[in-house]
């Protein structure tokens, strides 16, 4: 990149594309036993957090992903009261769905405890939850969390994971759902942050896949814009344990007891509506 | 940017932001006497379009943008059969109309014949319908042709233009809004390309504003995925002449003559909905 500040710039191999944020000064990095995690102070989309060359999210457009994977999945549900966070280290899902007054308990689960040390201190806003007496963060293996959670003891498990490399990896796969399923009550839902349905097709459809493989009953991929991830296009994706989805509470959606930026019963609503182009690759 | 391919990359100064595609080759490039046009072949997004330094189109990924800006128009009007599109050089957005079996008449205005030729050569799949018997393609001011147009000529007016610096410019303000408020029929609407919700919000403001007092009774911006765009993410605003919106031909949207990418009834509906955040700044 060229001009007078200096840029952070992530390359989309996959995509032939790119994507840069002018940076006005480096903030902190450190290397954790899992990953190397850079903090940056850009010029106009605040702080931006950076894992292995990846952007993770910014100040300015995170509200977007963040309650996209909160709260459609907790309005789809009939009654969530037990909800685990897989990932999500810098704790905005969290924050996210501790607005929800009748949620009883929220256990999030990232192996890299520096995530959310580099989030308290920069990213304060998201963190603000961090002491609700419903929450509890552990730094373990999400994976080997799910695999010996208490059968049928959850409501919701969000999947706030980085791509499908590094350690997300072992998030996508057959054997993970199947723990997942096993882990939520009936009624139980799943829902995975499922990349961009411009340039990730394939992957989409390969989780996709894996969760109808793994035993849940039906999927819902619903579509929102995230600026700083490839194609500026994203989805995440429901399944539903033991019935067919059937729209959601639209009458809670409408009469929040929280704010929003994105989120309203209306942009729920759009957010199921799949392109001609997305039909066909899921038929 | 680095890695081993050329790339051409795009810098966002209002935004502080960049994106970038991977280039394979230089195909083309003319001076007009509007504007510096640049072709090039990319390794992931087919041919790309760039008019001085700006990004406009790939092969890959205008449906989006060419769709949007035609079809929710066409299905909200009750009965279109006279069509001007100003700008929409490279016939994208004409393909698209031609679509629509009872259109009668559809005149196309680009000031820089050069985009015309330029899409003949490289995006031919797009100029398809140019020889079509219902198309005219003019190459002239769009600012004069509108203030010339005959009054009560029009139903819909399509503004497919660059963004408002260059020839484009004229084309964002109250005088040119009032000649085509004047050109269109009762029940007559335009719609225009209306950048990007998250990171042009005065601008779209000030267009609305300037829609208004010009005299138009309703407006509607649409949102929608444009990946080449900056932020991703896209508007078009529809403004009608002479009374509030009231929903659009669903039946007809939901059963069209032709076929889409993008397009369809719950698409059209979806990008209806408003994020709070737009909600609130445009109230």
């Amino acid at each position: 990149m060229s001009g007078d500040n200096k840029w952070f710039t992530e390359i989309f191999a996959a995509s032939g594309s790119a994507f840069g944020l002018a940076i006005s000064k480096k903030l902190d990095e450190v290397q954790s036993p899992f990953q190397h995690i850079e903090m940056f102070e850009t010029t106009h989309f605040g702080n931006l957090m950076v894992i292995d060359g990846v952007i993770m999210l910014s100040s300015r457009d995170n509200f977007l992903y963040h309650e996209m994977l909160s709260h459609p999945v907790l309005f789809t549900h009939p009654n969530p009261k037990q909800v685990v966070i897989i990932g999500g280290g810098d704790c905005g899902t969290l924050r996210e769905v501790l607005k929800h007054p009748d949620i009883e308990q929220v256990t999030q689960i990232d192996i890299d405890e520096q995530v959310t040390r580099m989030a308290e201190k920069y990213f304060p806003e998201l963190c603000e939850s961090n002491n609700d007496p419903r929450a509890t963060l552990k730094f373990a293996d999400g994976i080997a969390y799910m695999r010996d959670a208490a059968p049928g003891s959850l409501d919701v498990v969000i999947v706030d994971s980085t791509d499908p490399i590094g350690p997300g990896e072992g998030l996508f796969n057959r054997a993970f759902y199947e723990s997942c399923l096993k882990a939520l009550r009936p009624g139980g839902i799943l829902v995975q942050q499922s990349e961009s349905p411009l340039i990730h097709m394939p992957l989409l459809k390969a989780m996709r896949d894996a969760m109808s493989e793994a035993g849940f009953a039906d999927l819902q991929s619903l579509l929102f814009p995230q600026m700083v991830y490839p194609s500026g296009w994203w989805t995440c994706t429901l399944a539903r344990k033991d019935a067919k989805f059937d729209g959601f509470r639209v009458e809670a959606a409408q009469n929040p007891a929280f704010e929003t930026q994105y989120y309203n019963a209306e942009v729920h609503q759009a957010a199921m509506a799949l392109p001609n182009f997305v039909k066909k690759a899921f038929s």
